[in-house]
């Protein structure tokens, strides 16, 4: 083993999670109690803290802070969405990187994303190895729309779905209270990949879920949509719909955006999002009562409604990063391998080369939605269903949520 | 006491919570029991399942089912909106009615609503006893809204409290990741009473929460907002504002309607709500990345946030419905008093005349709001606090919610 003593630095980047502080708990924890890492370093909004020199010495937490993080949502170090340029094109940000990384001998380097995180861990990690300086970079997984390559599943993924499964089930009961009926269109997140929004398929399967689920790898097809919507409405009285906020028509254009010149032409894609836009049109078309509900920002955020074994692998994820790296490895991320012991869902961590993962998109595969590209089937509830099984034993401090609170001492 | 022996019927009525069916559960559970009540009936749909003669006979039922009712949102007999017309006036539904009531033997009303509803419970109570029909009649309170007359406060409420002030402490989390900042405006339910906006300030007590709150009680100033917001944003670098749907200009047009004349003149009243206009204005006038945020159904039918004082009261609320006309009591809504003992929050319930609740509205007190008219003060959540307290034990399969399943078998 090449023992390598230094400092380590975890970031935070993309959107957050409900688990991507377990992750970095997961980091800090693990690094903290290992004699090689002389210091842990928490950077202020990703990438952006190492830029600005902004670093919290976390040895400075109250360990029972920290290990709320477990429990906290959003990422507690502050995240950023900084893309960072061609090392060959501009280098002057990779300059300034190894210029901090010298000052606080920082030998080890964890970055907490998704894909574009990936993209940014990947390029420091080749400039080191360009420039000759010794970092080991390791990339910790997390998006809750679970497209990720190379790993069976991103932590966050989880915990976003049952917060979805469950919604959808407590929405169904109520939107089918009054005998005259109502439509119901769930706006789920997930731009390009599907995952969530075929997450409501949970809710189905337990009889309380979305009649259509619509998801982006299929090319939306507004007729069919609204044909599917109003044959249901009038079989069962009522329909509920789950809507990807990222289904596109054939020509590769948004719903959502079409909507400025399909609806009223004036530009005013700031009101509403698509469960309005598509809200108005089953209206239009069935003159049933129709709801558009989005769950927006509160399914990556929900931790009250995470999942037990989403915290453990996200806090897994951070604690492999640092234990493989201080063990030599760098240049990769950790990633997920699924299996199946005396019937029982088992997973381990494994490594994917930063190079494979940067920029790579993964998608529900076409067969496991049906043919008619208007729900998914079995397969994905098999698939998504050990996921998001046991309830975390949540902090509480009067019935409400007791979240993490960090100093946040800057490192001198 | 004046013994009477015959059947009952509970109906639900109004917008569904995540606790109306723990308050039938304890109309259910308390008259099964009872050996004056001969038979058990649950009203489809309300009062429209009384006219159109489909009662459910709640003796079929499973008992283990019947419990899961506690924790099972939304109103499982079914809902109605249905407006009883003046009985001076058309008499019609109420000669049917009483039809119903003779065919079946019944003597014990019992309807769980709120302010409408409440004016139906009291207009079938008044009628049966100008025609010499002997029935008990009893309300039991319902309403996320909060504004029943003559209670503490209303079943339902606390349990939409918690889910607000949880969710408003997870979107203070993540509307805050980005060193770019970000404004979130949260739409709460609520037309006319304050009540739900203002508990978003039990997440403010907590460190995480809005620092703006808007009410329907005080007259609407979209100046006044604006330039607020943009205080706050420049001073702190991120704002959380709650609102009320139901806030209005000081000649009475609700905010969210005033948008149609004032944003594009086109009348898409449909398309996205209050929190989609106000974000639009924000970000006009700010520049900043802007959030508008729903709550919609969710904040009614989120029975996995209930609070457990809540479910409990609700419960009891039934229960107490059934021992009082079982003791000779009618023409009444059973309604909460709050107390304390060695400190402790205590709530006993009341009885109130029907008459004095039926459309009559409680508001939040002018001196509970700040002089500004933009947040609640400490009393408010004085208040609140003790009515959210406890977490249930809902029953979970394979960590989904297990909601109860009704047979629904039609009485004979």
């Amino acid at each position: 083993m090449n023992e390598l003593k230094g400092a380590c630095i975890i970031g935070q980047s993309g959107g957050p999670t409900s688990v991507i502080n377990a992750s970095a708990y997961g980091v800090i924890d693990t690094a903290l109690k290992n004699p090689n890492i002389t210091a842990v370093y928490g950077a202020e909004h990703g990438i952006k803290g190492v830029l600005n020199d902004r670093l919290f010495d976390m040895s400075q937490e109250d360990p029972k802070e920290l290990e709320l993080l477990k429990y906290t949502p959003s990422s507690a170090l502050g995240s950023c969405r900084y893309k960072i340029a061609d090392p060959d094109v501009d280098d002057t940000d990779y300059k300034r990187i190894l210029e901090i990384f010298k000052k606080y001998n920082v030998r080890y380097f964890f970055y907490n994303g998704g894909n574009d995180s990936m993209d940014t861990c990947n390029k420091i990690s080749k400039y080191m190895q360009k420039v000759g300086y010794e970092c080991r970079v390791m990339g910790v997984p997390k998006t809750i729309d679970n497209d990720l390559y190379g790993t069976d599943h991103c932590p966050g993924f989880a915990s976003a779905a049952k917060y979805i499964a469950t919604s959808c089930m407590e929405v169904y009961l109520d939107a089918r209270v009054y005998d005259t009926g109502m439509i119901a269109i769930i706006e789920i997140m997930g731009r390009h990949a599907g995952w969530l929004a075929g997450a409501a398929s949970l809710a189905s399967a337990y009889g309380a879920g979305p009649d259509l689920i619509y998801l982006p790898e299929v090319d939306f097809d507004m007729d069919k949509f609204l044909a599917d919507v109003e044959r249901i409405y009038k079989e069962k009285g009522n329909c509920m719909v789950a809507v990807s906020e990222g289904i596109h028509y054939a020509d590769g254009t948004f719903v959502s955006e079409a909507k400025t010149s399909a609806t009223d032409g004036f530009g005013h894609a700031q009101l509403g999002g698509l469960a309005a836009l598509l809200a108005d049109a089953v209206k239009q078309r069935t003159g049933a009562k129709v709801r558009g509900i989005e769950l927006s920002l509160l399914q990556r955020c929900g931790a009250h409604l995470a999942s037990e074994t989403d915290i453990e692998e996200s806090f897994m994820a951070g604690k492999a990063a640092v234990e493989n790296a201080v063990n030599g490895i760098t240049d990769k991320m950790v990633a997920f391998e699924r299996s199946t012991q005396d019937g029982h869902y088992v997973c381990k961590t494994k490594l994917i080369p930063l190079t494979d993962v940067a920029n790579t998109e993964s998608k529900v595969p076409r067969e496991w939605i049906n043919a008619e590209g208007n729900n998914v089937g079995k397969a994905f509830v098999d698939y998504a269903l050990p996921l998001i099984q046991g309830e975390p034993n949540l902090p509480k401090q009067d019935s409400l949520p007791r979240f993490a609170k960090l100093k946040k001492v800057l490192a001198k």
